[in-house]
């Protein structure tokens, strides 16, 4: 069976890997691409819609996708925790609804975040290194402050991490204690270290990422996900089994 | 209370080591430590035994303790299948039996090698880089060709990893289809990078033991989960929780 | 002044790209962009000619622009000893003729190598990895050889580096008795490090190619050079002045 | 022929590390060894005096055995651009005196820091990362400071590096426009990583300190080139020919 995505923010740069991954896979079809011009009826009759436009369409996207009795997956960034409070309040209201909030499609990044979160409580020694290419205006990266957040969270039996003398300069920015440190160069894409230090050890979780290419597998895994969720999912990780008990 | 702890193999570098720990560790005591000169009947009476002889003497150590009530922790590496499976029958005869045996007290080690299993399926590419000083003579590591044989297993359902043209010389040597490859350098003390790649994205697992000091924790942790150890529990690995949701 | 180029291998990508750096760059103009179905004598009047070609027609388009007063950058890769012998008798017998054979316009590249070159005398530990898509058929990669044969040379004095146990199988291809491990990765462009070790220290020189873009710089610093070349150059290297003293 | 040698501040960590090289080096001989107690007499009749003492004690030793016509070599960190000034002026009235300054001893980090120098014109993006243990109170790390520095010394022509968004917190301490990032971790003993971005191009220069004995071959260097020392010679790098040319 073939499931009929609608596509919102098609001519984006996402939008157009989406329709190229639908294309090649045969258990989706594209139903349609609505840009900013579209009607939003343009998506009824869909099983499924992702929404690929920005922080202040997404909202009405996905409230009318729910009332329409269609499943959808979120792929844009900056859902903040109130906004999702009030969403899931919209999906408990209709009965069958089911959102799936993705901000992050690189299941390799999703990977290194949970193993980083794992790792959290046996180093007291954490900092972070990000390195993105020299025209990235913020830092830290916002998956360094999002991995600084999970170390945290992780650590509350054991405390902050020890991070002497955090007040200099080239010690970086703390975030939930964990220093992080941003490099902002020609010729990098985008790299993440997560360094664990302890009495006579060390572990380091890298991740890097080298072309958007490297979403398609997160996006296929979390459009395959969509048809059968119910209630609110959000993040990647919750799509995919690190136990390894079941198949991928 | 605290856990009276027989030590056999008390005169060699980690039985030193272990002696220092339990000083050094109020809920621990030193009851006894024996040597090669030693009569196993000195252990009677502790809580505890820590083997840390020879695979030649280890199952004799094994056997007495069990027989005589005490609770065990096997330091000594070199437990083959056919030698487990003699022990889990051994304890299975005498009720309340407890024997742990940990071939490796790094939990760094452990951890490095438990995501590299978990991410194990979502890569076809994966290599590993294993480090040591020259005077280390046998290549690949024991870690290495664990961590080949676990990423083989977790690849059940995918199958043998994408190593193209791996009988080159310069390839390194394949186990359970996966290259490890070995360095052996002065100025090196232990070192494992798992690398795994896929389309457009790298991510990179590596452990760097610097000095045994860094077994002290594994150690710990193994000596006071072995009073409340019943059946036969292997690795390291089964005394920690990933998941996040128990203290360390 | 304009320094008029014409491009032979006009259609293939390197020759694009060339034609690229020559339309944004002032002071240089493109001549002729010729293709295998061109005549040489197109290239007549240009001031330099780059070489673009296959092995098997570079040594003709070479001959040519010798024997018409065409200083010549040969941008093919092949070039064995053997050419380059008859390629310095037949520029001896052109008063005024001048040749730069490049065979790797990554400057960064040739910098890791120089680099890599001068530390070989200072440790007897050194091993190289080369990490390259799992597309690349060959291993271990030139660059990789080539370096490994100028530490081999460096070393005269020294002898061989210290590399145990190499006869085993995860122990590389030895090259100058430098072990040489490959690894062939999705999601990798093309990676080296050279690992030096000694007493209680670790040195590492590490280049990552990431786009052909990264070929610009070289070919520019190169196609500047040509006008004023007399008699035979190979390499980058004699093209960049390491010492500091000059300019680029 | 042995050389005799002085050394003041024998019972320090350096001073006894000083000792044991001279007394497994067959041309090298202890004349004398001085502490706090000595008076600077007992070095009379030494072919070389090495001085480990502190900045403020330095100053007098050197002044003693110049006057005495003993060669010198200083292994104290702390001579400032004055003081060397001072230093050149006494070493000038005395006819055949010969000083050596050597503020670090690592040949592995003189190695990379002239490769960083060198490389410095070559990419617009510079950063450096420096990892020491969590016990280091100061940051950035001397070796840093200085490496930036040298850098900045060799773009006299390209101007300082492009480092955007310097002045968020993340982005570290910029010296001489460099960015650097200091980690302090349990586990890490010393480490340096130079990183230079172009186009399309990343080159890595990184040195790892992992004892003292590290230091041995500096030291040993240094001790043999005091003896033909005149005029006055600061750091390693003076020591060592990295042109290839001449044996180590």
């Amino acid at each position: 069976m073939t499931t009929q995505v609608a596509v919102v923010g098609a001519t984006g740069r996402m939008g157009q890997q989406v329709i190229r991954i639908i294309d090649a896979t045969d258990d989706l079809s594209l139903f349609a691409g609505l840009n900013s011009r579209s009607e939003l009826s343009e998506m009824i009759g869909a099983d499924v819609v992702i929404d690929l436009t920005v922080p202040a369409v997404s909202q009405s996207v996905v409230e009318f996708a729910i009332e329409h009795g269609i499943k959808v997956l979120v792929g844009t960034s900056g859902w903040s925790a109130e906004r999702l409070a009030w969403l899931e309040r919209r999906v408990a209201e209709h009965e069958g609804a089911g959102v799936i909030v993705v901000p992050n499609f690189s299941i390799g990044s999703v990977l290194a975040t949970s193993f980083a979160t794992m790792a959290a409580r046996f180093y007291d020694s954490i900092e972070i290194i990000e390195a993105h290419h020299a025209s990235k205006v913020d830092s830290p990266s916002g998956t360094a402050v999002r991995t600084a957040e999970l170390i945290g969270r992780a650590r509350s039996h054991q405390g902050p991490v020890i991070a002497p003398h955090a007040d200099q300069r080239a010690r970086g920015q703390q975030v939930a204690s964990v220093p992080i440190h941003s490099l902002r160069m020609q010729g990098v894409v985008a790299r993440q270290d997560v360094h664990f230090g302890a009495l006579g050890e060390l572990l380091t979780i890298t991740h890097e990422t080298l072309s958007p290419d490297s979403y398609e597998r997160g996006i296929l895994a979390a459009l395959r996900a969509t048809p059968g969720a119910v209630g609110v999912t959000v993040g990647l990780d919750a799509l995919i089994d690190l136990s390894g008990n079941a198949a991928e």
